[in-house]
């Protein structure tokens, strides 16, 4: 508002992308990941007030840092329109949440853990491939759907069926499904099918079905992605260079044809001379 | 037949094509699907006067909403010339298969789960997936086929020598095939070759030999199969868009060398005016 | 030599390229493999006789079908220049082996398995496919070597440091080369690892960065391979069409030079012409 | 210097080149390998001294051969400036320190391990490969950055979470790091997520998010991968045939701009005779 604030501003605008400056905060980040470290170990009650109060300070320089991003602005509004803002706010308020009883500290340890996730934020191209990768999410839709639909009926079988055989593991529609999660995994499946074996002999049928569909969707899907992603990677690389050879090509024909019109009138001029003469 | 018929037939026509109906029977699929979940449940049986009303509900509904389209069909027949519609019929059916004793309760509930797969028929984009998944499976037939051979004769080679090693393993063909597809998914398959290592300590050279053939054909048919689908969608991309470059090169020459005709006229002309002057 | 043996030569060469007869061999390939797959049930000793004849029926069919082809041969030493006759015949001749002693007796049936793959030998399809995957193994060739290297020097230092830990796992170079297999297909490979950090705590260093090793290096090699066989593709279809744009390209350069020409000397003549005039 | 050691060295050079020398520099490092590998077998007892004056003469061999080649070398400093033979000078002057206490003989001969990487400079085609690997490193940066962050963060609740369950596995975030390491292997995970299970029944989440997580980012990594090495190629293939058709098709244009001036020419000659006439 006064002439005060604006070259403020100006000032905070400059340390926000001043490269020394985001260095340093990605070092505060990487330190405060490395405090939420080793407070894991249990050896660590010597240093334990250390911690402390490098964590303080960590989370006090972040809420700066943030304020400073915040001002540097110049419409406030401004700031909540990118998600990557939004993003840090959350995870800086997220981890000053006040502990009170016992209970909750270790939810306040958990919310500060995911101040690593800043690193993300701050690092261009890590956000990139972020962004890439929430890109390409959609794309999956509809094979995770198919992909569910037959976790699904597999699962309602599998706990229609063998949930005399072991309770723990086809107790419930949701148990089964972590169950065939498991077996899609191949991790000890062949324990599962054993047990239900002992009771029906040909549930093996049951397993290796489940195993053949899921690998096929799974294949059939990695190379339809590839596919995908080939052909937008050659529409994008052609919208870029702006060639198309299909147009060059009408280009030359029309220069042809104009150059044959002329030709026709050259041709005229000389059978009439030729009249003439 | 009378007029009031072909009336009510073209309401059911817009009805079925109704995108509000679309959403309604996808929702009563999805209940379905999520009432068959319920039942897994053992807590249920203050709900399971609810659960039954819903099932009957539901089964109600899908004959009701079938008979529609049936109806809404100009010529009976052609109803019966869609897979699709015939696939949602079967289900359909199944699913009202009169329960008697109690040993096909288990049988008529797992008819009904197959009702998941109605979402299947009634979601385009499923459909196109399951339409591509159903074409990708006799490009594999062949190598199938070669590796059933290597199957078939490991598991008859494992069966002879390994049967007195574990008679739950290697007893028969059959169960070494399944022994074999368990060391394939590389299920625990050291702990089989350490049994068998006892007896016959070179029998490790059996295993990695049969590992690396299924991994190698595995390979080789993956990429086969990426090679295979790139070719064809390249084809694919030609037909729909016309343009032959070569053909176009042809179109190009053609219409230089009718220049060059008319140019030898001109030619001719000017000669022949130079000898005349 | 006689007209009378060119005649049944003829005949039998008819009879080899008879549809009928490829799949009535096919029909006894099969069979015999499903005689051999009888044999490793225990319930079976009611039919031995039964399959007993039915083996020495198949041994005999395969002798006189591949006296027939050698027969048919218009040259008998062409019979040896194709490496699937000298398969087939391997095949028929090693499963004709007498067997005296009991010992032998195995040998004989593994002997027999093998000839489920004149089933390879009979499809042109299953041919085809064998040569590829045949074709594709030197390419593999230098990246084996990189791995084998790998795999030595890990199994070397394994053996040196972890022999004390496990004998069973780490005894000599073999052992431990046997137990970095069971490592990277990832069997139970936790258990090895916590077996040795009781002794030393950092030797997981060890398996991890062996996994990544592996792992990297298989990876690149998949990538080699696609890259590889998609440019040798596109080489051969620009072989079969015989279509170079760049070569069409000069053709075109080509015509306009000589047409450029041409209007050169009607300028000319034009030219000398206004003089005249 | 004088010329006796120009000579010397001429010889050398000539040698360091011969094909023959070459063949034999392999099999010494062949042997070396060999030998280390005999040595990890208990009952070579006998053989013992053999081995230890194999030993000896293969790294005086090295020590004669690496000697050779630096003498070989124009300027002396030129050796050093191909990494290959850095490489080589450090494996074969870390297999001859001396060795005093007993303790040293176990990194003594893990030195002399490293000596069968030689055959990696060696072969030219390994060279290349080895080449290729490292070049690809970088290409992996950020997505093991991105993997790093995430493994990190899952540790770290893992080890706040669950290091009542227990210790072995999530004692700190280094052994969680490790166990999530098992967990993406999918190294018996299940074992893990049914211990923490008892206490949070609603653990699988972590453990099922963990998994999409990771593999998805790993086939997002790989597809992406394939794509920069395509495109990559592609690119070089046209640096190296020098051939750009968008540039041949403006030759062709320029080509006919200049007719069509050459025909303007020729009509204007022409209409300027016929108004003559």
């Amino acid at each position: 508002m006064s002439n005060g604030f604006a070259q403020l501003q100006a000032q905070f605008l400059r340390l926000r992308s001043n490269k020394l400056f985001e260095g340093f905060v990605i070092s505060v980040i990487v330190l405060s990941a490395l405090v939420v470290g080793a407070k894991t170990y249990d050896n660590v009650s010597r240093f334990e007030h250390i911690l402390v109060v490098l964590d303080a300070a960590v989370t006090l320089f972040f809420l700066v840092e943030i304020a400073i991003r915040m001002a540097a602005e110049p419409r406030f509004r401004d700031f909540f329109k990118s998600g990557w803002n939004i993003f840090d706010l959350v995870i800086v308020l997220a981890s000053i949440i006040p502990i009170d009883s016992t209970d909750t500290v270790l939810i306040a340890r958990l919310l500060r853990v995911f101040r690593a996730l800043r690193l993300v934020s701050m690092i261009p191209e890590l956000r990139v491939l972020l962004n890439a990768l929430v890109v390409a999410i959609p794309r999956m839709g509809y094979v995770a759907l198919l992909m569910f639909i037959i976790f699904y009926i597999y699962a309602a079988v599998g706990s229609f069926v063998f949930e005399g055989v072991d309770d723990f593991l086809w107790g419930n529609i949701s148990l089964a499904m972590l169950t065939l999660f498991r077996i899609a995994t191949f991790e000890d499946w062949t324990d599962v099918m054993y047990d239900t074996m002992e009771l029906y002999p040909y549930s093996w049928i049951y397993y290796v079905t489940f195993i053949f569909l899921t690998a096929f969707i799974f294949l059939n899907m990695m190379i339809g992605i590839v596919l995908e992603v080939m052909q937008s990677e050659s529409e994008k690389f052609k919208a870029e260079n702006g060639e198309d050879p299909a147009q060059e090509q009408q280009a030359l024909q029309q220069e042809l044809v104009r150059m044959r019109e002329q030709l026709n009138r050259v041709e005229a001029l000389l059978q009439e001379q030729s009249r003439k003469a």
